[in-house]
């Protein structure tokens, strides 16, 4: 099998490389979704950004990378813009669920015994979180780790991100196909990003409470909530690294697992 | 967007281009699965092919294609080997159908008409007929065409195929990891075949009855339940054209859409 | 109880009489439906011929009869006219697969070790795969046949029925309320078939794949999908006599029972 | 159709007579269980008590009987032995509700507008209730009486049958398996009741409260819960006349059909 | 923890003081509903007098009051108004059994091993069995009494109120905002019942059957369904301390509890 | 119903007053938990907290409070101590979010319009917004506030609260228990707090990820997770004014309501 032996990745392995590796190796899932991320962006971003963020950190700790949850859990109007924009699919709660709690006890039948969600859509983590309480109830072994991303950015990182641009952070809510966002996507995948299509946008409205069905004037009409002008390849080098560095970190610390 | 252009992935688009183009265009939904396929091929090979063959027949239809349902239907035993192998990843039939079904019913409400469900995965077949049911039963719209590609391959390619080989065709369930599968994954990605492991195998018993739990006699040893040594790259190609032809009939004969 | 001794229908039975039964005997589970069979036949064909083989089946090894699973999962309008004929009943998935899992179950609980589930519908058979699976996955004990009886006849008897007749074998399929099933209901339960509105009938259109909702042309008017005017008792006797003997064969080689 | 033509019993009738007579009948559930009625009656005694009911009430009335709901919802230890005696097959209450609901609906779909729901076993009743609501909620159509037997029998006669018999009506709860279900398996079904097995027994304690898992002193030895030797063919003839009346007449009463 | 030491409610209760009662303890779980109860009583009647009778009970045992179920099962409008009454809020079967089902095994998971439900709204008994069931179904620990007061009630109280009514007793569905619950809330909760709205109704018709959708002749104008003129906190205060006896000695007879 | 007229809250009212009030006034719902808060709290915190802020802001905008949602969703260990503690009683996703769904449906089938919820557990907001997609996916009418009350403090008076507390503000996953909460409660139920078991505490490691199952050293021993010793009924006072103001702007903002 030495055709696969560079890959991190279960889809490219045959069964007996994955049986020889998944027990003594972390295993990453990627918790993508299919959202609209502005003109610029493709649907497909935070999915993109959970598999590159997970390749990477599998190959710093010899991990393994399972097939994404590609879906992700419902797009919410004043964060992600909805179902106001064509090219949304929504996953709803009691399916998303399911779907992350089969996929991660099918991993523990398999033999994982660590296993790190990476989730790349805000919306996914509660369910996530539930998916893996409902295999715990059941008697289900192994130890999980829901990581977004965004959490693990060091704050050093992120205040020299922000520290020359005007308005500074506007928490991650208002970071949808923002700076780090579209900053990632140059850097995984500049293929896919429409630079041309590249402006500033927000919602007229931004209060601290969610409405339902969601006033048009609480979502920004181009599906960009903030200043994604400012994203560079660079940005995203930056945030990709120290992400990556903080997640090895993470697992060395809570895993009994070798690399 | 030009970047985006030539694609005809949904995954690689932003929201605009999906919305200009879901409305006029068949949408095609690759049904894979995570399964064991032998020690020669990938666990995704279910997910590959049906991707591929999405891809080539949304060249010629002028179609979309969705972000794929990687996991599928649980592996069973006597055709797939079911969880007998690592690296095979089991959805319930619950979870399955919802997923599939919250998938169409997005699609619709984003203005899909004309979706194509391709399944690489045989198992997947009753619960994407319910999901089409279940989003029916609530008054959803659509049209939908669950077009399994062994089912579209015509009987001259099949017969043209097996008439050398000693034996013949031992029908769909044993051509788990066999000839035309592994033809096709030497085709579409032959970095992902491991040609040193491809074997002839079998499994020593196949009743026509289902045992749960299945007894060891009725599952390959190797994964392989037929004779994959018979695979080439060019009745890969030979299969990909013919059911690729055959769907763009379909799709041509039973939908309104122009290409 | 001698009064019930000649019986093998837990139907018939007081509870002592099953207590002494269940736990030596292989139990049969018939899976009927209630689906339109053309003019000619009742509505509950396909759970006459299930329950009528497995009693027979029963009687030869000892066994007993579950009360059969009377109703059964969606029609599919290709293969058994669906939802456009008055009369047929159906089932969603979910609620089949939980009903079979629940008596399954029961019958574990009561001791019961080698169950044989014996569809008369082809649309029930993934259903009670996924039933099967969720009760094992559970812990479930007991071990569960799925046996199809048109899976199970024999190629010799299938190809002496159709040597005689034009066309020959038209496939599963499209044999619904066609030659076999007319005549098991001739051999079994000839007052119910009504033989002055036997018709050969065919849908115009039997394309490979399935488009939901169905077209009109893809349905027999009559709901008779082969030609019926073939059928003999005679021949309903053959294909029972062949099944039941292969039954027979199936319990005596996968169980530990005596008889 | 002629041959079909005096049966009141969907079962036996092809679609086109279903489809002449659907609209213009009520059309009866018969709603039984598999649950154990001692060691003189057979386990199938609510179904066929609801059966036999249902057949007889819809020639008063010019209805038709669907096939039953043959299993029912769990067994209640202090009214019925519950999983205490082997033969008893319970369904969970969201089966039941589902099961009871999709038959419901598809009654509805085929152009029933009066449905008479006919329990024979009394822990079936809340989830019929709730069957019944589901459908309604989601907009369904139909008119749906849900007409326990024991409720409609009148005053005059339940005393004329107690009058003499020491201790008296002992509430229905204890009439499992007594008097009365006795007597109409007498009179309906003598073939099934085993006379040389009729006892009178009852449970130790009967306290108005129930307690799970049941203490074995709240349930009778012998699955017989009153005096089952006062039974006689006659009290069952006299039972079934007066039930069949008040239904016929609650028909009369609250459907517009004619008859 | 002095300031609660005289509270038997868990919702007044830190952590410490539950962990160092609830083993020892029987738990009183009150499942009342919110539904309307005539114009001159709150539609929290059923949830008032469940919780007053808990806490009452509880004192009486040394007991525990867990937080109410204070939702209840779908009215239903033969016997409560349904849901033609504004202020009625239903809960579906599947909703409250969860509910009552995560309640109780979380309290058993918590050390609780003796808990008495009691329902103050006749609807909800069947699927707090159900709740029960499921979680025994799981292997969970934990004994269960499901007390409804109006079982408990012994037969002289019950007799000595309404000897000297005109009609006597209706019958427990005609209570409904009748006699006894009125004299319930005037006996413990007098600021919420409104003497100058009390009236004497009925539905002008009470058949032995239900129908639903249910003709407005089946349901009383006025919400109250019997003679609430005769109330008095007097027969209010004689039912509650019945009520209570009758509880204590259940508590004592089949818990092993020390009070 | 002149007794009732002061009163806020649904569950002191009879029908009719509901009736005459519930189209025009807003509905406030709190949305609570029964969740540990430390030796010196009672386990209703959440829920306490959440109905008086929902009755307070009731008073200033007419409006009506719903019967709480007192049980919540599953008590996370990283910020309130989830199973490891007595007297926490968690629901599951899928139940709380059914709870809350049928609750809302029946209030907009009242008549609602404008639902405010209000909840007083942080792990409830994902699943109360599932819920009311859920409502709304079904075609159901009204519109929804969900207000989490600690988004709605205004910067200033957090910034004044804790402009003296060394370490300052540490975020809302901290404030568990701490000062703010024992704030509230010192203000609206100073009898429900033991003074003397405040204690300052907190976990010994807060990492930027979730770890399930979770070790010990992440959860604070105590269950409080911040400098309670900080709290005082004043400081309760001034949250509770600030956050009813900005309740009652949002309700005048968003809502059709006079007051």
């Amino acid at each position: 099998m030495s055709g696969q032996s560079n890959s991190v990745q279960f889809e490219e392995m045959a069964w007996p490389e994955i049986k020889n590796r998944i027990g003594s190796s972390a295993v990453f899932v990627p918790a993508g979704s299919i959202e609209q991320h502005g003109p610029h962006l493709p649907v497909s971003t935070d999915l993109v950004i959970a598999e590159e963020l997970s390749i990477e950190v599998a190959r710093h700790t010899d991990g393994l990378v399972a097939p994404p949850l590609n879906y992700g859990y419902r797009s919410q109007p004043q964060s992600g813009g909805g179902q106001s924009f064509t090219g949304t699919i929504n996953l709803r709660g009691e399916t998303y669920q399911n779907l992350a709690k089969d996929v991660l006890s099918e991993l523990v039948a398999d033999g994982a015994e660590h296993i790190v969600i990476i989730p790349g859509h805000g919306e996914n983590e509660f369910f996530l979180r539930e998916a893996v309480d409902l295999h715990l109830d059941e008697g289900g072994e192994g130890t999980f780790m829901i990581a977004n991303w965004w959490d693990l950015l060091s704050e050093p990182t992120l205040e020299s991100i922000y520290q020359d641009i005007p308005g500074g952070f506007p928490g991650w809510n208002a970071e949808h196909a923002g700076i780090i966002e579209t900053s990632l996507m140059q850097h995984f995948s500049p293929e896919m990003v429409d630079n041309g299509e590249i402006i500033d946008d927000e919602a007229p409205r931004a209060p601290p409470y969610v409405l339902k069905p969601t006033p048009s004037d609480f979502i920004a009409d181009s599906g960009t909530y903030y200043k994604a002008t400012f994203a560079t390849p660079e940005i995203g080098r930056r945030v990709s690294e120290d992400v990556v560095d903080q997640l090895t970190d993470a697992v060395r610390t809570e895993f009994d697992v070798n690399f």
